[in-house]
């Protein structure tokens, strides 16, 4: 998928046409925001130590999508190699340290759109696939279908012959640690602890690639505790995740339920493009607007066709990331 | 959920208030719009026999909703009522009725919203349910969370006890034929007879109470032939559904897929939110541009916050009716 022409351009033996192309290519603003999940994060609640790896892996996130873009490569690439290096990851509620459901499994969702084209791939319920984005753009790229759920998603994977792992992959001591926490919370409280457990951890990324083509994609474990079928928002195109070129790539994360309800990622998009709003605008309006006032909380990232960002949430901390045009990555856990 | 106002109102038995209450009410254009499914509905597709039985069923359909308006009821309940006419026809796409999967077997998807509140709740690949429209309101009313899957949705239906069924109810023997014929055809022509045969029978409904309050809801057995896990736009809140009382009530038929990526019933929505359009030129705007663009095809219902209502498709019929203040019923099915 990588541009030879912005390939070759680095090496200085291009032709004058080409030079030509490899300029404009330059003068674009290629772009990559990632996010780790919102939440509960408060400055003290993790040492040092392990802040230290949380933001090393964002870096390693960043740097993986941006060599893509720098490459001349496409914005869906970006997301995709950004989102995989996440999911292999522990840190995270993806792909391998995913949380656990009420019935002590691991459940995976995941999508991926394209803002050029408008095609999109979805799936929920996964539980055999190390990296569901890549089953969300083989949905996409290689199926009649948007969205497949369950054992359907499982059975599509095993037929395209994407990697297959054992569910115990997808185990770790703490996400199993905080599944046995969130039981007996629950029993002590007498109430569902699912409420007052939403997710971080949720990952996802937005791009913006030299050809001017938005992406965006989002993959999670979902919500300890949820019960069995649980549907949330990061599987649904418009709520979890949506790229339209004409507006803007959204990537949510936070408590599902309202973000279906607000569909919060077409929401923004469609505020940008029929309110003429700018993407920051967008985004503070649908989460510090219509998601407080639905008493939800998370948090999205947004990036504009013409590369301006945004990085806003509700929650004390979003982990997130942002690597555009000048090289430089920015990364962050905390709120300002 | 009756407005108990109301009802005393038709009996002469208010104080000087109530009855100020109740004039506001009947001065409120209480309105309900149906659709049961848009394709290739030419004139000459059915007898006058059957077309007359397809005109009685949405007549009985739009007169159970409209009763619950005209008596101060929800819209919510009306939608309901009228969706659930639908679902236990064999006339329409729904419930008892509903097409084959590839597998040769129904699962069911239906969603609801609340324009008031922005409640949802949606099922996907529901097998046991009878009334998918009336689960969809019970994940709503009665869960932590906005959407079920599969098995999940299954469970939760038998928890919260409603009416279940043996996967033998929804089978009907013209149904069975289409599927057994699309099998074929897709032999002979060796490629998929997916993407021609989109579906026509999914049922819906949108409707305005005497509150002022809007709802939304669609339910359908899918695709023929579609496979094993493929979630269409029927349960995706903001693709099949979508309802706010700031901007309008709609409900989707068609070939899902580009449903989704469109989602259809939010940008109509956001188009009358913040463009100022009238819900007809949004509809328009929606089915007639950027659907027919990506090759899409099928219909919307839409009903405005003020009573103004549209049904635009762009394939040759569509199933349709709309009972509005005047207490008259319209129905049609092919194109003007």
């Amino acid at each position: 998928m990588k541009n030879p022409v912005a390939a070759f351009a680095a090496f200085g033996i291009l032709t004058l046409g080409s030079v030509a192309a490899a300029q404009d290519t330059a003068a674009l603003p290629v772009t990559i925001v990632i996010h780790g999940g919102a939440g509960a994060l408060a400055p003290g609640r993790y040492t040092p130590a392990k802040e230290a790896q949380f933001i090393a892996k964002l870096n390693e996130a960043l740097d993986a999508g941006y060599a893509i873009l720098e490459d001349g490569g496409a914005a869906l690439d970006a997301v995709e190699a950004a989102i995989v290096t996440m999911e292999d990851s522990p840190l995270f509620n993806s792909g391998k340290g995913a949380v656990f459901t009420r019935d002590g499994k691991n459940e995976l969702d995941a999508s991926i759109m394209d803002g050029a084209t408008l095609n999109a791939g979805a799936v929920t319920g996964v539980t055999t696939v190390k990296n569901p984005i890549r089953l969300a753009r083989e949905v996409m790229e290689n199926s009649v279908h948007v969205m497949f759920a369950g054992n359907g998603a499982d059975k599509f994977a095993e037929q395209q012959g994407l990697e297959i792992v054992e569910p115990e992959y997808f185990y770790t001591e703490h996400r199993w640690k905080s599944y046995e926490e969130a039981l007996k919370r629950e029993k002590e409280q007498k109430d569902s602890a699912i409420s007052h457990d939403f997710k971080y951890g949720t990952v996802g990324a937005v791009a913006l690639d030299a050809s001017g083509n938005l992406a965006a994609g989002t993959s999670t474990g979902g919500m300890t505790l949820k019960n069995f079928g649980r549907v949330g928002d990061t599987p649904i195109i418009g709520a979890g995740t949506f790229a339209d070129n004409k507006s803007c790539a959204v990537s949510s994360t936070g408590h599902g339920e309202y973000f279906i309800r607000l569909t919060i990622a077409r929401d923004i998009c469609a505020q940008v493009e029929y309110a003429g709003k700018t993407v920051e605008d967008a985004a503070k309006d649908v989460i510090h607007g219509r998601l407080e006032t639905l008493g939800g909380g998370g948090g999205v990232i947004v990036l504009g066709a013409d590369g301006a960002f945004a990085m806003v949430f509700n929650t004390p901390g979003m982990f997130r990331g942002v690597k555009s045009a000048s090289g430089v990555n920015t990364t962050a856990i905390y709120g300002d």
